[in-house]
């Protein structure tokens, strides 16, 4: 089965990625490497989730791979936000 | 049903939370309100991508919320680099 998915507006790119055994049409405007590396990433976390966690049915494991990504993307945007402070400072300075 | 879950190591937090409908137990050593918070927006964004494409099953829905999740994270990524370039570029001038 295939779900259909616009990840930014414009449509450029239209691509066909497989994450854990399944085919999802993505489609939005960055590039089908961008697109092909983000679906690896996803299968790579997932998998290894479900290493850790057999117990796991897929809908559970994707949630938690998803929770895993906004954690991590959170905490990126965390030191986004020293980076600025920093460059503000050497400015003020 | 409940699935365990350790966003890191050190065990400290044990919270559960609620997405989509279903709970989880996350276990790390991040705070309560940062756990809350990740599964607060991993909660929205499915609800958003689910209006948006009704004929998705749940694990789809995860699926692509992780999928779109990451594609956030590598932007920010290419953000912090850019920034950090900026920083080191001040250092030499």
């Amino acid at each position: 089965m295939i779900g259909g998915f616009i990840l930014s507006h414009g449509e450029k790119t239209r691509i066909t990625v497989e994450i854990y055994g399944q085919q999802y049409v993505v489609v939005g405007h960055e590039s089908k490497e961008h697109i092909r590396q983000v679906a690896q990433i996803v299968d790579d976390k997932m998998r290894e989730i479900g290493r850790r966690n057999p117990s796991l049915t897929t809908n559970q494991l994707a949630v938690l791979t998803a929770v895993n990504a906004v954690h991590e993307y959170m905490k990126l945007k965390e030191k986004v936000k020293e980076l600025e402070q920093e460059i503000l400072k050497r400015r003020v300075d």
